[in-house]
């Protein structure tokens, strides 16, 4: 058992060597959910856990805890982020939260032993399983799962492009688990902001208050196939055509709503055949709109769904549209956000309120427990990038936020009120 | 040995068995090179053609000759096209030239035998390797090594999606071969149109007298990753946003020369990461033009590359443009149109001349031999579709025009002057 004293060192240590495990050239990572590096990391995150007294588990889904109960019987208070990550990206996304928490719910351990702290609380960190869902959609897997709102064999049936299952993939790295539901008092997350708003304001930690709102869709397009050099242009029922125009439209809804403000993209697109002389029959993209407003979002999947179904009629080709994900702007704890403020003043912290763009798996825990969702800068905004950058000064204030909170989480006696 | 008279419907039993190799449900084909049903009707075809007398050979390239040889070290008439396919094809597209052009140099080899022809030249049947491209670009690879248009190490070293090579599928289906060059007097190609025109006009033969031009490209938009949530409208660098709108302003550029004619088209797109959160960095397209005007294919190239440089660059996306192809308006072998004709009258065939706007083997060939090159009708001209469609009295015209001109130009006396 090492010290707090002791414990930033070897907080900056930990990251540095998780930061290798699937490590690229450019400084980031590539850790898709189950695949040999995820694997890797989970193996070494297993054995960190371990050696420090928790105790290892992993659920059905393959999310992974480390379980601390200082009060048999008692519930958890759970905290943590995931380790996965997209093809190639920085290695902070979601790797810092798990990192900061296990070292933070380590110190508190370490208090606990030394008996500066009476708690009231266990507590259990958390590596979710595949929250980037970019080798197995949707994103959030692992904690949609847990909190019921994704069916355990509609995520076990998901495959990969090369038709890997998750359930599969899940048996292959001997992450299939059978770990017992917990009882939670409550869930604390620490994340790279993915933005500006801190970095801007100077704010050392960020305090989510709530969501963006959301609407996803998968749209396809069915043309026909036909030759691209004698087909007679007015006669092409052309799909990829048709995804382009959708997608230039979906980027201009974004300009009309600029104020709103509006976020929209297309990111994902496949084609079929996807040949130099055939003009593509089949083509489906992603289309995902966000915003604060409710209404805004409203009015966006509105119009977006017009346009795509009179592009597709101008062009002859089929348009199906179908909405995957829907949120609308909504709240973390407030209760908590004062707890929060508290523990960031006394850290002599500089904080900020704000509201988070991007879906994290606390977006799901917050549902169905008192949820706590804290930001640390991100230099640029720079996220999904390798070039992804945090100063470790910011690293270690949102370690010490950490500490400082599950310190009073633990021993908090409101939390059945709040 | 079976007679002239009964090579029709021996023909269109030959012809219907061909289509059940990778036959698919919706009456199509898919066998794409050097895939198992590309394998199976190689073996089938190898087997036709030995079984009536012909010597099967195969090149380094996996261009599969049936010869014939009449006169001892004479030159070879060679006749034929590809029995490959795109992956949801017509039966038609390439299969019926390889099949009449067997079906006819088998009736002049009866013939012969029965001395009612005293030819000159021998005959040689070809299915060339791997006319689509669709697995393997670029299209037309077997004829483009055979008249030394591509080198056979690059076109040995171009793999599939999947990585395999060239070489490694030809080598798997024992098509790598080491046939001796062949000295030629001449290549005839028969194909369906792929067009209106014949049917527009009523005519059952087309003659054709040359190409289209074309310019093809590859494009590359080099953005950068970013989160599709958070990040602002105004910082993301979206390569697959760029792409889009590169695709509609080249949709849009066939239009303004509509009268000229120009065809456009953009049919592949490759995309990294291809992550639902993550802006797209790295997105590949092709992008073709055509026209039967040179000067509309240089000014429709310098417009599109300014237009997609322009995009590019107010989105800050890198934009690299690779010219891939690049042919004019050529002609065939002029002399050898009336030659057909001819045929076409003493067979009471209605008959025209025409452009082709799609590349053909014959488009290689007929820069090194003197060529001819000939079309059958094709319903609504749909093609590069498994509803592709020609009548068998008009496979059967062709079929009798493609014995007639292979009578004819076996006893040619004429040729060394073409």
């Amino acid at each position: 058992v090492t010290g707090e004293r002791g414990g930033e060192a070897a907080f900056l240590e930990d990251f540095a060597y998780l930061s290798t495990i699937g490590g690229t050239a450019r400084g980031g990572v590539n850790r898709e959910a189950a695949t040999i590096p995820d694997a890797m990391q989970r193996a070494w995150f297993g054995g960190w856990l371990s050696s420090r007294g928790f105790r290892v588990e992993v659920d059905e889904i393959g999310n992974q805890f480390g379980l601390m109960e200082f009060v048999p019987g008692a519930p958890y208070i759970l905290t943590g982020s995931h380790l996965d990550s997209q093809p190639t990206a920085g290695r902070f996304d979601g790797a810092y939260g798990v990192a900061a928490s296990a070292s933070a719910g380590h110190a508190i351990a370490v208090k606990v032993a030394a008996g500066e702290i009476e708690p009231r609380f266990n507590i259990a960190i958390v590596n979710w399983f595949n929250e980037e869902g970019s080798r197995f959609p949707p994103s959030m897997m692992g904690s949609s799962v847990f909190t019921g709102k994704l069916a355990l064999q509609a995520a076990y049936s998901v495959e990969d492009r090369g038709g890997v299952s998750v359930e599969q993939a899940l048996t292959l790295i001997g992450m299939k688990g059978e770990a017992a539901s917990l009882s939670l008092a409550g869930y604390v997350e620490i994340h790279i902001e993915q933005g500006r708003e801190l970095e801007a304001n100077r704010a050392q930690i960020g305090i989510v208050t709530g969501t963006w709102g959301a609407r996803k869709f998968q749209v396809r397009f069915i043309g026909s196939q036909s030759h691209t050099g004698p087909t007679p242009m007015s006669e092409r029922q052309d799909a990829l055509l048709t995804a382009a125009e959708t997608i230039v439209q979906t980027r201009a809804l974004a300009d009309q709503f600029a104020e709103a403000p509006l976020h929209t993209a297309v990111s994902t697109l496949e084609i079929y055949p996807n040949s130099p002389v055939v003009v593509a029959s089949d083509v489906s993209i992603n289309l995902d709109l966000r915003s604060p407003v409710p209404s805004v979002l409203d009015e966006a999947e509105r119009l977006i769904i017009a346009t795509a179904e009179r592009i597709g009629s101008e062009r002859g080709v089929g348009v199906r549209i179908e909405r995957t994900h829907h949120w609308d702007d909504n709240q973390y704890t407030p209760e908590l956000f004062d707890v929060v403020e508290e523990v960031c003043i006394a850290q002599g912290l500089s904080h900020r309120r704000l509201l988070t763009v991007a879906g994290h798996d606390s977006t799901n825990m917050k549902d169905v427990v008192p949820t706590i969702m804290l930001f640390v800068p991100s230099r640029d905004g720079v996220s999904h990038n390798e070039l992804e950058f945090t100063e470790e000064a910011d690293l270690l204030a949102g370690r010490r936020t950490m500490v400082g909170l599950l310190e009073k989480l633990v021993q908090e006696t409101q939390w059945s009120t709040v």
